[in-house]
């Protein structure tokens, strides 16, 4: 098999997570010990960053072994990100022109991008690209998102980190609003557009002490403000405090976001709804309705890199995913996207694995129906099962004066341009 | 001296904290190492839950060492809260009565109470009636708030814990806005009605990979939105990404607070305000006036019991006032409010005192003007000295399944009413 030594170009892109960086440094590590990469560059802000020959050389930021360890236990991309979207190959191919071009200067030969959905679209058409005008690289996603929403995988990498945070969150917010012997509604609201993953999360919350959140509502299913208001009757019956987890993303009957009622709902540069206010809106649904004391609490991007609160089981995945990586690129494979396989027997254990990014590129993977109940409003033991493996263990955080230390990347190392300095 | 023999009740009132039930646990160890006190009650509900005979005795809840140790790193008053007020004893004797005939029933001789401002006004009202009607009962005040707002005291347990979270999240929220290359502005609003410590903590998350928050506003100065705004520009001529710490209370010149421009304010049980919105309605004033990304985060109640984020120092603080306050009380002493006194050479060191309570009910410490900038836009350097030490440490958290276990109250053992039985 033909076997291109070359260097490595390593690129970020979509949301940040606690994790995202552990991959990161699992792809530096594994490549730092394979003889096929010689050179391991870092684009800042993705492929957008490469196309403005934002490139550097790690050897030029990483000097120790204790910056690549602290690297690991960084949130949020240290690369930074874009939301980038390349247009179809049959379309337009200006611009990947200048990224083989680019890749042709620096000799590279492994391309890994660590990202979500749109991240392995980009995945896909490069590796496409390539094989069209058959230049030698491999091109690797690696999956990240709190959103768990790729496919073809049994989660993904960020997951984890941010259900831990969730559920824990729920579980002090449940206790805050239980201290007042009043009747009381708290409406948590979750990220997530159109899976209900993060929200299904705040059920971890629940143990031999604690009952709540109450009502879950996920965009899996319509949303019907009148059940809601039924619903929430209904825990009032045996509770004075009701605790409700709510994504978003939720939508009526007709697939219009609940929001939508209070604020216009604006789109981002993908298309996306970029959404905001459920929550506030569901607290005056409430308070129109209640005689009780309301409050909605939003989340917000708090959940999607909150260290301190990480998974040390999503950590290590995130790391091991990285390093595996590196070896599926090595061995020869291109345009695929690591993945990991649960075996449930005896216990919780990974392995990782890849598959063709076609497979994953923008497919959506949502809660199954049958992991949620019948009438909508709660979440199945099975899905409790499925996500509990996944918050477990607590990261060792470099501390200094009681807060974590982060990593930062220097932006003055960036490699010469040669084509320009040639000309 | 008159050293009364008897037994002890416990209440806690006001917001909930991540340590307030570490202070809770201190009382009762240190009253279980005194012969001077027999039983140890708890009252649920504060005032209002003693009046309401919600009291048991300690000995059906805390069976183990193992429960007593889970109470110290358990968030939110476990005893539950109010947020009755006393009238003024010349107005109304009618509830004083009430309390010291259910005090007299259990023969109750010590009095700890652990909350904040409207708390220690309780503590105030009881011992000046029990010392006007000659009922042999110390009453000693435990601070508790997140706010720091209570004189007398260095600072209050609670606020250590609170000002860490919001260090580490304004840390967390800066690497989030960071990874895209592009303008952004983004608005944390932090709790504090009229004192600013809670917001100006956010200057914590300030190291030597960090410099933001980039611009603080306390509600001790008036806000100006024009000021506010050019602020902005000045922070954007070298920096994409800026990042605003602003205290939910901030008022303009007129005394009105920001937010009701937006919303109309409504008032609690207390005459307090009850806010909202602040950080949202900067975020619509800057939308209006820049060409950037601008997203408001509220803290909202996460900050007051986040106890996977707590202090250890502060924890431990909580801890031995609690301690403290027993053998204050079993010297005699009454009408009293628990302090820390610092000692700052060669290094933080906390001793504690008490003072008279009438020197602390209804007195409110705000940030002294010159641990503020000329400008209203940022804290001193000696702000920050003053609160470093105060954040310093992680608790060892008793974890289960990646989530902390808390103790929770069974409120099925109430002690009998006596005087209904006997009837």
């Amino acid at each position: 098999m033909y076997q291109p030594a070359g260097n490595c170009l390593i690129g970020q892109s979509g949301g940040p997570t606690s994790v995202i960086n552990a991959s990161l440094c699992g792809v530096i590590k594994q490549a730092l010990n394979t003889n096929m990469i010689h050179r391991i560059y870092g684009a800042v802000n993705g492929i957008e960053g490469i196309l403005e020959r934002k490139i550097f050389d790690f050897c030029t930021q990483l000097k120790t072994r204790k910056d690549l360890d602290l690297l690991k236990t960084t949130p949020a991309a240290y690369l930074g990100s874009c939301r980038y979207k390349l247009p179809a190959i049959d379309a337009d191919t200006h611009a990947y022109k200048e990224l083989f071009d680019i890749f042709r200067e620096y000799n590279i030969r492994y391309f890994f991008y660590i990202g979500g959905n749109d991240s392995m679209d980009t995945v896909m058409k490069l590796s496409t690209y390539a094989e069209k005008i058959s230049f030698p690289i491999r091109i690797i996603g690696i999956p990240k998102t709190i959103d768990n929403d790729l496919v073809g995988t049994d989660h993904t990498p960020g997951f984890g980190s941010a259900a831990k945070y969730i559920a824990a969150t729920v579980l002090e917010v449940t206790r805050d609003s239980y201290v007042y012997d009043l009747n009381s509604v708290t409406i948590i609201e979750v990220m997530g557009r159109n899976a209900g993953w993060l929200t299904a999360s705040s059920a971890l919350a629940r143990c031999e002490y604690n009952n709540s959140p109450d009502l879950i509502y996920l965009p899996e299913l319509p949303f019907s403000v009148e059940q809601f208001i039924r619903d929430i009757r209904t825990v009032q019956k045996h509770k004075k405090n009701v605790i409700v987890a709510v994504s978003e993303g939720i939508k009526n009957e007709c697939g219009k976001y609940i929001c939508e009622a209070v604020n216009d709902t604006k789109t981002d540069m993908f298309g996306h709804a970029t959404l905001g206010g459920t929550g506030k809106s569901l607290e005056h649904i409430v308070k129109a309705n209640f005689q009780a004391k309301v409050r909605s609490v939003e989340l917000s991007v708090l959940q999607r890199c909150a260290m301190h609160m990480a998974s040390k089981t999503d950590l290590d995945e995130a790391y091991n995913i990285g390093k595996e990586a590196v070896n599926t690129a090595v061995k020869g494979l291109t345009g695929r996207m690591m993945i990991f396989n649960r075996s449930t027997a005896p216990e919780y254990k990974i392995s990782i694995d890849s598959v063709d990014v076609r497979q994953i590129a923008n497919a959506e993977k949502k809660i199954p129906r049958e992991w949620i109940n019948e009438q909508g409003n709660d979440v199945m033991p099975q899905l409790i099962k499925y996500m509990k493996p996944l918050i477990q263990g607590q990261p060792d955080l470099v501390m200094r004066d009681g807060l974590p230390i982060f990593l930062t990347l220097d932006t003055t190392t960036f490699l010469p341009n040669k084509t320009a300095n040639a000309v």
